[in-house]
């Protein structure tokens, strides 16, 4: 048996002095619950509270980070049991098969964070304590199955049993909030939360978004056929959210665009939508105007905005029209802040209401642009290293690259921003481990005193999400 | 008390190996004399020689990097005792209340470069040692306020402590070179030098231009009406600043564009300045033109041209308004270099006659233009790391990035590039360490002797600084 | 005597738990073949087999990486030896002026990849004992010019002698390919093999493209006064490269861009070309058309297809002028790849038959566009550093921001992209290092076992080159 453990001092620096100060610092955090002020887990998965599905529908099948490996390498999606639109096309759906195919591929995981992460979840959750392979596919399968099928492995249960302090989920704006209701009643108000997520209905060039701003009005009870309306609707779904618990929005716009439109300009693109008819320029103009709003509907109602730009969604369109959104076929761009976001800071920057926290994929941005952004503006924190930049080596050219200008205070703190929920455990944990080991260089190199860098740690796992996303 | 020390390992690579080759590097550089070839210290100040006023106006008020962080963590400007438009705005004016709040901030400071120097400036400068705190405010402020009423404490005395060799200061095109004339009057003739900054004068749709170049006429007796007059009032003021001591000249533009413009065009975009209805694509124009220009000029009288590009200033229109430039609101937008300066260095870029150095605040420039530039044409040397760069890891990953293409002759050695005259020697230091540190681990890696890195060392931070600006 | 010799550990991590690892993983990769995938030795010269120059010829001049520090610092392109194109202009011939001048200046090249590679080839190929001086340089000469005299350095020897398994050359689509039939006729077959490189006749607007198009047509017997025909003439050119080995074709255009045109359009520019009238945007359309069809072609005839965008050629017209091009005056401009290989990889990226390998000197890029591109499509694979970031820390810097996305899978294994045939086995040997080096610290970080990380660094030294190129 090719055992699999889990190292104590994994993703901590090798040089032995600086890893015995890493190994203190991440004492000081390993152990402290878990925030998850950002995330992608379906908030109605967690009110069902039923059993996770088979190790191929949990760990491999609806991860893109997982299934875009296999699929760079030619194996077909169909095989990796993701589903086609359509109906004929024949598709892997035999969880062992998808598993196994998993296992034997695991070598291609070498160096990536999705190893990294699945050992952790492997070990710590389920109890495995052999290498994933072709040999072991089966024996791998059957432990994991037989844990999730106890009560212990229920989404709920898992929740307590990771620690998880609070956990935000990212939510349309069109949700009618049922699984959060359900959840509250529960007893989990305050501790599960939604997040306002207004993308679909921002973009007037989008073919469904017409419908969903009629639904929006429905739920606002609200008549959302003109631009007034519209923001009225947007304002009372707002309130709704923060009656349900949550704490901010998130915006993953093409760019950070926040030029706004005259009164005019927007009923006009508006209309050009309602109609059917609004070109992409004028989408985007509106987008933009739509942040520049909700920047000063944040002033408002104390909802802290996310802003997650820069990735272009679906490169490939036939991966998306087989399969649909998600299947890791999302690649970022260059990104541009400083200017884009000028007009909304101009506004707003120094409005004691509104809190702005910035994520990108592009790197060389920390430096150039969003720490001295959040080095500057008080409403201004800086996001925590953002999907493919969410990795050991990522995080740590982050802190590298930001921290000389903006400090530790003014960032946000580590968020997951996760779907895979058994995942966040291993996330976080990782997070512990790269700031206990860039903390400890530095007061390797006498720039910090220990108990400097161990308070520091403390709040970056946990203090700066809380006060970041203005968790009273 | 909690006690303040340097560590005299500081910012020096933690592996042990490493460390002690740096250490061996940093002591053949330590005690050598400081080269300030680019810096922003007022020749008023040294001109008039009188002690540096209290603590709070020495170290925290005119300090950008350092009031920035009190202002991204909501404190308002008024309590940190900066001056506003607004004449009945109330402003903290008791120095002792600002140093107490800086104090009380201190650890808003951890893992930034203003930490770093203001510790050695503390300890070295001024006998400090404590850490700064509520509790310790009050001691901290007597100690640095006693020392600054000593004759030892007064500019020129503090220059000689420093061990400065060489001064530049950055002066306007239309400074009258008073102060260096009573400093040159006094002996530091040839030690505290001008540079020529002709930025307030190339931009033509600037609201004070007009005003800017009839005083540029009047001081170089030249008509300025006209573009021609215009450029022979430059060239007279730069033969001014020759005979004053300057080796250099510097160029804060927003961007590196050097674009020549046909004489023609350069007179119909001074004429619409001088008629105050130049557009800003027009004064974009024109300062590229005279960007162009300058490195005629510099062919000429052999000046070195300082190119510092690609930052958005007063990006919050609101605290300019209130507060003037120069508050932490100044940011750096993705720079351009390998087609902005073709113009110029298809022209001059192999002129005996002409030294360019290039700076920028976007490190992304490094490796793929700056460096592929310094190590091609004869007269562009690669600068030190400006402003956000300006800082361990900064650095560090500023040689890492540049070395390999550049090599070291082709850098300009280390400058400071501050206004806080009592941090230049940390600033130095600090360098000295980087370096050092760097070349100890290419020591480490067998890729050069440690003679050879010894040597490389002296020449970073003394030599290269001297010939890169033609110190003759 | 001042004694040159090649550490063992060079350019292995200085941490000495890391080092230790490194070593072992080198030493599984040390003594294997070189797979030589992407280069620019001159298949002439191979064909010949006569002796190469003297030294001054073989290392110096014809080296821009080595010129191009000299030039630099100011040293005339004719006291190189570099020849000019005015007949008149002096230029100095005697090599071992050339030579001396070469060492004299050898501390130029500290911290350059080229004093790496050089030490290497002069110890390991020369049998070179004493560092480069001015009191050296005669004995180098003498010792190097004896040993090229000998028979066993003669091309073919020395590719033997360097493990070399398999060396691809670059060659123009115009090429007759006489030199590779020679050499297959001299059993070389498979082992020296051809790329296609169509550059030339991509691009309309191009002085000498239309005499091109007429020489392609001549070599492929097919009329190309027409698109049609020209097009023909490509896959006949192509055939004519596969039968002769050729497993890659490469793409060296300004951007990455591919957008397609019409039929119509695309004719319209060919003629506009033929007419001699075709701009400059004209030119770039159509190499863009042509990277999109070159992909159709590649899908059809199994073509690897490689892509090296982003360098702005000859920024200096004078240098051009006088010495012709590659002399490093060759500059990188930013790159974008996400949008502009879109039209390309919707049409083809799913396409089993097509591979697409991705250079860049923009690193940047790496972590923001083409390592999720990689780890997304199944055609693309992400090649090694290129150009100004192939050397120690420019290939650190791509392991460490490429990985965590794409993996090791998805890359190319190293290609040493050289002239210089001599300086071969440092460059892999360097990249075996590095790479050694990286893995070590994963390793010692424990997200790998070191048994993985073996494996790992045999598939970049030796398999992947040969799987990402299709090498049967």
């Amino acid at each position: 048996m090719d055992r699999l453990e889990l190292h104590p001092d994994r993703a901590l620096p090798a040089e032995p002095g600086v890893r015995a100060i890493a190994r203190r610092l991440y004492r000081r955090t390993a152990d402290l619950p878990l925030v998850c002020m950002h995330g992608h887990v379906d908030a109605a998965v967690l009110a069902a509270d039923a059993p996770f599905g088979d190790p191929a529908q949990l760990l491999v099948v609806p991860d893109h980070y997982v299934t875009r490996m296999l699929m760079s390498q030619g194996i077909p999606a169909a095989r990796i049991g993701i589903p086609s639109a359509d109906p004929d096309a024949p598709v892997e759906t035999d969880p062992r098969a998808i598993w196994r195919l998993f296992c034997e591929n695991w070598h291609l995981y070498r160096g990536t964070p999705s190893r990294y992460w699945l050992e952790h979840e492997l070990v710590e959750v389920f109890g495995v304590d052999e290498k994933p392979a072709a040999t072991s596919a089966d024996r791998l399968y059957d432990r994991i199955a037989t844990a999730l099928a106890q009560r212990e492995y229920r989404p709920l249960a898992l929740l307590d049993r990771f620690g998880i302090e609070l956990l935000a989920t990212t939510d349309p704006a069109t949700s009618d909030l049922a699984a959060h209701e359900k959840l509250a009643a529960a007893g989990y108000r305050g501790r599960i939360i939604p997040t306002f997520r207004p993308d679909a209905v921002v973009r007037p060039d989008r073919p469904g978004w017409r419908a969903d701003v009629e639904l929006l009005g429905r739920l606002a009870d609200v008549d959302t056929s003109g631009y007034v309306g519209y923001l009225e609707a947007l304002r009372r779904r707002r309130r709704a959210f923060v009656d349900a618990g949550a704490l901010a929005t998130d915006h993953g716009h093409d760019t950070a665009d926040t030029q706004p439109l005259s009164d005019d300009e927007a009923e006009s693109i508006y209309r050009a939508g309602r109609d059917g008819r609004a070109t992409p320029a004028q989408g985007r103009a509106f987008a933009a105007h739509l942040l520049f709003e909700s920047a000063r509907m944040s002033c408002a109602d104390g909802l802290v905005m996310q802003l997650h730009p820069g990735v272009l969604r679906d490169h490939s369109d036939a991966i998306a029209a087989a399969h649909g959104p998600d299947r890791g076929f999302d690649i970022p761009v260059a990104a541009e802040f400083t200017r884009a976001l000028r007009p909304l800071l101009q506004a707003f920057g120094h409005d004691p209401g509104l809190r702005l926290i910035l994520f990108t994929v592009d790197e060389t941005v920390y430096s150039r642009e969003l720490a001295p952004l959040a080095g500057a503006y008080p409403s201004v924190r800086l996001g925590a290293p953002w999907w493919f930049l969410d990795s050991p080596d990522g995080m740590r050219r982050f802190r590298d690259a930001a921290t000389e200008t903006a400090g530790f205070a003014n960032t946000s703190g580590f968020v997951d921003d996760t779907r895979a929920f058994a995942s966040i455990p291993a996330r976080h944990d990782l997070a512990r481990r790269i700031d206990a080991g860039y903390l400890a260089r530095v007061v390797a190199e006498h720039r910090l005193d220990e108990e400097e860098a161990a308070e520091t740690a403390v709040d970056l796992a946990y203090h700066l999400p809380r006060t970041a996303y203005r968790r009273r």
